[in-house]
């Protein structure tokens, strides 16, 4: 297997996508391609004990930047290391393409087949997936790739949802549900309403709607939605976790008893905070492309870029892209 | 003034209900009109030291459960405590009404001016705003009434936010948010990409979008968005929340030294536990009807009950209803 690592894609690039590359071809049999300034690569393996590690570095002479445009980088810096990347992966030089860098600009050049690796035929609109970080891990899509979703589309999601979690997690005949504001039949906007028929004939294991609780509880495995709410969903989750260790941080802190409680009670926070670790789920699969694309976050660690690494290496040896080809081929 | 609270609304009915309203009747100087089941509710009120208090009650023949549809209940069950209260509202009987039912009757029974309120003219689709229980206290609309909106609803909902926040809460010129999966311009949905130039022209103090982030941050007084997202919004940060404190306990609890933490660091976690408590911000009023209309949670407690009182009471004086009925008509 060769996994490419755009390295000048995290906020604080080149140092976690160098480092987490170091990690990966330090544990795993496959070999590392970093994409990206090579000198400015170079510079920062030498601080990094890499002799005899299968890393590869291919220049490349532009960076798209957090700031850059989707819409205008996607076409004028066809020399980016998103584009130069994801283009070994289309020429079939490597096998999957993870980049810490701007999203939308990622799956712009993702998703057009004349500067990046374009659609699998059939599929509408890629979207996101994302690991919910409760020890249930359900998975959500589309976490943010499509603002306004048609029924067909969250059929889609559904669907490339399923193939994702039943190769890559192994989960068997996953429960597929939709997000909702409310179990009981007539509950749901119109998208959920008219997606619920497609569903139920589907062939997937559709197991009705559900609201955040249960999400969260694990009952579901693939929970589907559209880009806008499965967006807002996450941030708010991630916004009231870190709100509330910071307020139980803070109130601890401000009385010496409570403030030897917390110190005593620490060990049972890091896990409670582990568990909703954004860097332990690894990065976002963008699902409906022709190619192993995993996106991670900008202020991505050096480990979570090597799980993220990880991550691309098993969707590309569990060939969840042409299992996604063959399921949208018989659906269609 | 006058207020009357559903006695048949909880969960646990007519405990909480019977027991908020004696509380509520001891604090203020208002009379609290109790709807239901006469004699149920007498019986209640017997266990309680009620002498001399300002209590009515009125006999209602019918009571709407939970589990009641909506759109059935509200002309089948004219004889319900929730359109008898409603009526007498309606009437001039009262100044204010209660309840802890079922949300959707509660919206259908208010909405319907044939049988209960009715909507104030020009308005096109009534609300529900609820306090974000962080410390900021911002006030989001629609948290659930409206699944399916369009920018002319969300430009109603920011208008009468605006002058609940300015009026309730007392704040001036209120800075009003729309929920987006973004702050960036082009982000958003087409729902909030159209209703941006209407806030902008609005003459409401429209700031942006904001995220979830920012809106527990207080980044905005009034949040708006359609009433899917809301009531995903709401439901998240309610189970992530129950979550962390629940896995945060379980944890504490596994080991005997992390339990002692535990026992010690407790006042810091009950202080953030009772800002993220939805008893400590009462219900939350369904504006653009009518009338004076507070839906309370139902697992509430007496305290919250009471709470949903002294906040039905505080919307009555402050005229918030006159208001909207104003600005609706000058917004033409």
């Amino acid at each position: 297997m060769r996994v490419v690592i755009d390295a000048m894609g995290s906020d604080n690039y080149p140092v976690p996508d160098v480092a987490g590359a170091v990690m990966a071809a330090r544990q795993l049999d496959d070999t590392i391609v970093l994409v990206g300034n090579e000198s400015a690569i170079k510079t920062e393996l030498a601080k990094h004990d890499s002799g005899g590690l299968a890393l590869e570095v291919v220049q490349a002479d532009q960076i798209i930047t957090m700031e850059d445009k989707p819409s205008q980088v996607v076409r004028e810096k066809r020399g980016s290391s998103m584009h130069v990347g994801m283009n070994l992966v289309k020429s079939g030089d490597a096998d999957a393409f993870v980049t810490a860098g701007n999203t939308g600009a990622a799956l712009a050049v993702a998703m057009l087949r004349s500067v990046g690796l374009g659609r699998i035929p059939g599929i509408k609109r890629p979207a996101l997936g994302v690991i919910f970080p409760t020890p249930e891990r359900p998975f959500l899509i589309d976490y943010g790739a499509n603002a306004d979703c048609r029924p067909e589309h969250l059929l889609q999601f559904a669907m490339m949802g399923s193939l994702y979690v039943e190769r890559v997690l192994g989960i068997k005949e996953p429960r597929v549900a939709l997000i909702s504001n409310g179990e009981e039949e007539g509950k749901g906007n119109i998208l959920v309403q008219e997606t619920i028929p497609l569903l139920d004939t589907s062939g997937l294991n559709f197991v009705g709607n559900i609201e955040p609780k249960e999400l969260m509880r694990g009952a579901a495995d693939v929970a589907v939605t559209d880009g806008f709410t499965g967006n807002i969903l996450m941030k708010t989750a991630e916004a009231v976790a870190s709100y509330m260790s910071e307020s139980i941080r803070k109130y601890i802190k401000s009385n010496p008893f409570t403030a030897v409680g917390g110190l005593l009670a620490r060990p049972a926070f890091n896990r409670v905070k582990q568990h909703l670790d954004p860097d332990e789920v690894g990065g976002v699969p963008l699902l409906g492309i022709n190619g192993v694309v995993i996106i991670a976050h900008g202020s991505s660690s050096a480990t979570a870029i090597k799980r993220a690494i990880e991550q691309a290496r098993s969707v590309a040896d569990k060939a969840v892209v042409e299992a996604i080809a063959v399921g949208i081929k018989q659906e269609g």
